[in-house]
């Protein structure tokens, strides 16, 4: 039962893309309906999301983040107002052109992403310096007309934040896209278990509408990278375009500065990428949703159910748990907790009852040990802990290990060719080199990270000075 | 400066309809966007549904409930598979028709509300009995295209949970459509305290494509009613427009028996009306975003901000609490903190520094404490313990204070005139004697409730046989 379970997972090394689609369903967290390039999140998966926002949330709070919830339809005319961001987001939008009965005077989008109505909003809300900052953020969904889809990395509709703030200088705007983008890369490290490199966004890769995009890149187990938040500073740019202005305490009229930034759905395909095996889905304690399954071995003998639920009964006190009660085997139990990432299980029949123990199990390495049952909640604590900081030094270690440098353009080839994963390497700062890059090897700029390192003088493509070093990789 | 912030709100006495609005804006719960029947909930009117949302999760957690996401859209082909649902909803919703640059094949409605989602995803998910029950919920928004629109009570957009589950049996469906009412009951006595009505809806009133609706109703200040959240039994008529089946034990092909229930956003516009007054909102302590204000007086004196923090460091330990150091006069902080409803206001000056106490302000009655310093968290907790159940027992006193019966059709026309409240009394049971009493009075039949009396043996309108006692009233 068991290996007939595991089996129906195609391994990593021969299909990343299969075992991927494979674990999404195997792990049931997505699920179908007749809605094309929709996904329905399921109980497994809705409550990974609920435990990153939980978290997240909290984060934002503590820098004096304060929720709001602005209208999902855009007017074209209020998203037209920039240039860049409408050219960024219109051909991807999906327009409401009915209410009730009849045809609306003008076309609404679903809000692909909300900078124009935080503006809009901003614009009749803030008049005075006494009114900034405004440090906004709202959980919604939004849609984007994507042509090709996968669960969690690219759908129609997804889940996300946007954080939009308002400031009176360009400092403290600047200031605040760099405090978020360390709240998210702080976020993946201590709770997703996933290390991620921080830098900038080249002028091709930036937002629409953007000064300057800020980005934290993580990398899949397959060695491919993912953007896996992004924060902005859009400078005035947005402000003159809305005229979102304040009297500032000179008494001079003055536009705001702006900044928006974002983690998404995406999140979890990172945790499913990052951590999984061809076991299935391996979950950080810290979003498992249930971090330790009691599997009760030979149920039907009298007291073992009874001790299973007392284990549970005190477990709860100090953790996320369940008992699996049910009529499958074992073995298929077993099989399942794996599959679905829960980092713990204990395992308790009539002779651990007997001895007063039990046997516990990490998902992450597969070691099983033998715990006195008097010890139970301390060894759980104690282990909850450890598999959170391993997971993220594996991580870590799988991503420096799969982090190369290439010099010549030579050596980027064969890199990208052979050896997949990030590769450093440096830059002249030319949009059309950069495109020269992408064309030939498929690897995009990632990020001009935040810790730079002179790897030689000339940029590995063209020869020309070299400006920057550069983070390049194939990405999702 | 304090009575020129009160002034600017209309009394409740003159026009409540216009004391909510000025309510509402003042108390700085909702903004304006150029999105016309749609609006922003500001930090201070989601704070509270982030409170109502986070406590009635807990509540459905723990009966089991699973929360999941959704699609936004659904196709037309899919709204239509349920008759009576369709004609519901069809006039009301909005319609998208075109995806990126494309005219979509088949147009797609922002969800009114999700049972044919559910129903579509069910179908494909449920196969056996081992599959039940499914009780599941989500937190959302939807949108109906209302010609007008008032802040919470009514907008295109609104904000809200829709549960929806299906069972083995009739009678399982049943049990679970009332204990979630129950569920909406109890949340609103002992967190929003509101009293409800609990009862069920009329053939006339219930939801489009349901057997049973039954509903819990609120009695608002002005002395009408909200239907404040509903519980539905769909039977298996759902089940059988989608065709969702499942194999049974006794191995027998069966339609499962279908549930939703609902509330939303409009319960903050029931918390501004049931307990606000001239001076604006009062909020119930355990749905305030801030529950105790300290305002610090002469705060340019030495050691006052100072003392105001470091009570608001200790308060913080058990409430929601924050010091108000703006450079406002404390009378207009004192006058701001009722407007928003804050529970308990306590003042800090320099003489209360040095006889070692404080005094505090009760925003429900008014009534002001001196207060020793080193009993300030002691009285705290005790005084939003108290002001909790003060303010559902003030509410019930009103709610009961303003029921009347009547038995007569002169007295039923008189009280609706004369007497804003509900109205108890004996219907026949038929549809066309509902729809005339609505015609001739304003007054629609809210519920049959669950404690029924014999008030007389005919229809209060036709003298035809009675058959219930109907809650009457004239309603939001």
């Amino acid at each position: 039962m068991a290996d007939k379970k595991v089996e129906a997972i195609t391994s990593m090394e021969e299909d990343f893309a299969q075992w991927y689609t494979d674990t999404v369903v195997k792990a049931d967290l997505t699920g179908y309906t007749s809605v094309k390039g929709f996904m329905v999140l399921k109980p497994a998966g809705y409550a990974i999301w609920e435990l990153i926002q939980k978290q997240l949330d909290e984060r934002f709070k503590a820098t004096g983040v304060e929720n709001v919830y602005l209208p999902m339809l855009i007017p074209e005319g209020l998203l037209q107002k920039e240039k860049d961001h409408v050219e960024g987001f219109a051909p991807e939008v999906a327009w409401v052109t009915h209410g009730g009965l009849n045809e609306l005077q003008e076309k609404l989008c679903v809000r692909p992403t909300s900078e124009t109505l935080f503006c809009d909003f901003y614009q009749k809300d803030i008049t005075s310096y006494r009114d900034l900052p405004k440090v906004y953020n709202q959980w919604c969904s939004v849609v984007r007309w994507e042509k090709e889809t996968r669960p969690f990395l690219r759908s129609r509709e997804f889940l996300w934040q946007e954080g939009h703030t308002a400031h009176a200088t360009e400092e403290e705007a600047q200031e605040r896209t760099i405090q978020m983008l360390n709240v998210y890369a702080d976020f993946c490290e201590e709770v997703l278990a996933i290390p991620v490199v921080k830098g900038q966004k080249t002028e091709k890769e930036k937002f629409a509408g953007a000064v300057a995009t800020y980005t934290i890149e993580a990398l899949m187990h397959d060695g491919k990278a993912l953007q896996s938040g992004t924060s902005h500073n859009f400078g005035d740019g947005f402000a003159k375009a809305f005229g979102v202005q304040f009297t500032d305490k000179d008494n001079q009229l003055k536009y705001v500065h702006q900044t928006s930034w974002g983690v998404t759905t995406r999140l979890i395909g990172a945790i499913i990428m990052v951590h999984g095996d061809d076991n299935g889905l391996k979950l950080p304690p810290r979003v498992a949703p249930v971090q330790v399954m009691i599997v009760p071995i030979q149920q039907k003998k009298e007291g073992v159910l009874e001790k299973a639920e007392e284990l549970c009964e005190r477990l709860s006190a100090i953790s996320r748990v369940k008992v699996d009660a049910t009529d499958k085997s074992p073995g298929f139990k077993f099989a399942e907790c794996e599959m679905r990432g829960v980092p713990l299980r204990v395992e308790i029949g009539p002779r651990d009852i007997e001895n007063n123990q039990c046997v516990v199990v990490r998902r992450d390495t597969g070691e099983k040990m033998t715990v006195s049952i008097d010890e139970l909640e301390n060894k759980v604590v104690e282990l909850l802990e450890t598999i959170q900081k391993d997971m993220l030094e594996t991580a870590r270690a799988h991503r420096d290990s799969h982090t190369y440098t290439a010099v010549t353009w030579d050596e980027f080839k064969d890199t990208i060719e052979n050896r997949p994963g990030f590769i450093k390497a440096m830059w002249c700062g030319e949009t059309e080199c950069e495109e020269n890059i992408k064309a030939e090897t498929g690897a995009s700029t990632r990020c001009m990270p935040f810790e730079q390192e002179s790897l030689s003088d000339v940029c590995v493509c063209c020869g020309k000075p070299a400006k920057k070093m550069v983070y390049f990789g194939r990405a999702y």
